[in-house]
């Protein structure tokens, strides 16, 4: 394999790929990166065995040449080693080149570097997908989704299928799920589906973060396939497989109150503000929990109380407040995950009582909703 | 006490004075912020024992008012409680009211706290110093000096004196030293000073580094003192005070060669950037040594091999190469703190043998100097 290539495009392959890549992998291969060339260009290949990230830099791409290949080929290169000699190589291009036993010299200016290659054939195959069921979602959109559902994952293996997001589609509409049983976020979704195609299934949290950092943020119609045990997306150069998590998802729509007894509607900025100083003396206590109590002027207090080290109290003024009087006690952390997931700068919150769960949403949305459970102190 | 503050003068003194604040104290009142009030203004006190700094907020500065005093007084609140909640408050005003049992209550617009203080008056009190002998500094030009010597010190307590930098003042030039008897970095500077003073004192690395981060990028004229055992820094509104260490710190000018085999010249980015590379592999080798050989052409080379991974050199042609070829190890860490340590686009290294420490400066510039010891490899 002998090829030169733009740095730049190079070096930007290979921080894509390198979020696929762990340094803690039982099969030493995985560590590496791998580098296939063909007369059409070279693709970079990263894997953990659980998301596993192909990028592919075409040798032409609107009129400008980024590769030029002499002999097609392929090896694998330590991924840490060759990323950082890629970043800090001093010209723009780079000259690739693989010589026997896998031996790889890297050159650029006079800055010459010979890595131990390994053999590409030994590397892991990627899944086989057939692309018989495709959805598409813009990139854009397919981060908001993950921005907004993906903190709500559960971080404990306890029950290992909370740790992903559920991913529903019927009828072009998708609903993406996740709750670690002491809250829960929902986002909707409208789709482009073939067929009317439905499907449900559970992703890992870690791969939806995974594919959000290499997404940009365009419009750009990302091709969604979904298998048996794997989820692939397309991009432009880019696939991104992820497997699936397997089990059943709970059902969590029995837990969403429909009807309400108090309800408000607060600038959510102010709100957030105010939990977020409230909790300041809450986090010695146990598990940032504050005090919330509505009062019929439309004032809203937060309240925490800390002995050792004292005590806060903050008011805000609601835009309106509607029904029974409420005093309910909830984790701070979980209302400022839910309001900043939120878009919008009024909220509306729907109380049923001070030991039920209760629905954030924002005015006059109904595409997201965020859900907490209270914790019992009064 | 009782005062109204614009929130930016006191967040910004809080945020100075928690610079001397430690969290691991073994005097629990020091994780505290001491807060004095008099007519003239607000004086804040942070200290870890080791570094106390004291800000000051004159209550009118520039004809704008920054305190309002309704009554004089003292407490003690907590630190990190303290800083945070300032951080947080939602207008630009604060009061600050102690109650009974230092009890203090900090408003601003619809938020307060309530936080448990304590009695000032067992704040331990800052070292009195008599300001006989002062010199003098623009606070740019300390920052300068604590940039280019600091990094040298050792972090090992097997010398404790090593992790202070040497200050030596004498005939209005003062000389700055810090080795950790691998390198050595030696910074020269005029200075204003009152009756020809003459010291030689040793001063804490971390003092110095906290130091750097409060003064201002300015020409401010920085009033310095030092007693037997303390060094103070006197700014406009700042008190920074730092013990020394004791102890002879070691006569280092007998390691700095005089004469030179092997001199060479080289623009100091191509430099720094090719041993940044060559050091890519040596990482992984012991303590990042990089072989680096002359040659007569004015080539210089800079290589490193780690069997595992590969190989790499590096070259780079220099401005001048003058005196025998050599061939030498060095640690590609030591000589890239020395390069980003010096300024101008040129350097210029002066070796006198593969075993002999070599000393690199700006050309042209003799007001500082690093040095490192190779290490034997050949």
């Amino acid at each position: 394999m002998k090829f030169i290539i733009q740095r730049d495009k190079l070096l930007q392959s290979v921080q894509d790929v390198l979020k696929a890549v762990s340094t803690r992998t039982t099969i030493p291969i995985l560590t590496g990166i791998k580098l296939v060339t063909s007369e059409e260009g070279v693709t970079l290949t990263g894997s953990d065995s659980d998301i596993s990230i192909e990028s592919f830099i075409p040798s032409e791409e609107d009129g400008t040449i980024n590769v030029e290949v002499i002999q097609p080929g392929s090896v694998v290169l330590q991924a840490r080693f060759f990323s950082e000699i890629i970043k800090k190589l001093p010209m723009d291009t780079v000259e690739i080149e693989v010589g026997s036993h896998n031996m790889t010299v890297i050159r650029s200016g006079k800055s010459e570097f010979n890595l131990n290659g390994l053999d590409a054939e030994e590397y892991p195959l990627l899944p086989q997908i057939e692309e018989e069921n495709v959805f598409r979602i813009s990139a854009d959109l397919i981060k908001n989704i993950i921005r907004q559902t993906v903190f709500a994952v559960s971080t404990s293996e306890t029950r290992p299928i909370l740790t992903g997001v559920n991913w529903q589609l019927e009828n072009s509409e998708l609903i993406c799920t996740a709750t670690d049983s002491h809250r829960l976020a929902l986002r909707k979704a409208k789709v482009e589906s073939d067929n009317n195609l439905s499907c449900n299934v559970v992703i890992p949290g870690k791969s939806l973060s995974e594919l959000s950092k290499i997404l940009d943020d365009t419009n750009e119609l990302i091709d969604i396939v979904v298998t048996e045990n794997q989820v692939l997306f397309k991009a432009k150069n880019i696939l991104f497989f992820s497997r699936l998590l397997d089990g059943n998802y709970p059902d969590t729509s029995r837990l969403i109150p429909s009807e309400s007894k108090t309800t408000i509607t607060v600038t959510t900025k102010d709100f957030l503000q105010a939990i977020d100083r409230a909790s300041l003396l809450a986090r010695e206590g146990r598990n940032n929990v504050v005090k919330f109590n509505t009062f019929e002027t439309g004032l809203l207090e937060i309240s925490s109380n800390s002995p050792e080290v004292g005590k806060v109290v903050e008011q805000v003024q609601s835009t309106s407040v509607d029904g029974e009087e409420l005093k309910i006690s909830f984790s701070a952390k979980y209302m400022m995950d839910a309001l900043k997931a939120l878009e919008g700068t009024e909220i509306v919150v729907n109380f049923t009582g001070a030991m039920r769960p209760f629905v954030i949403k924002a005015l006059n949305d109904d595409n997201m909703l965020q859900l907490i459970l209270p914790v019992r102190t009064y």
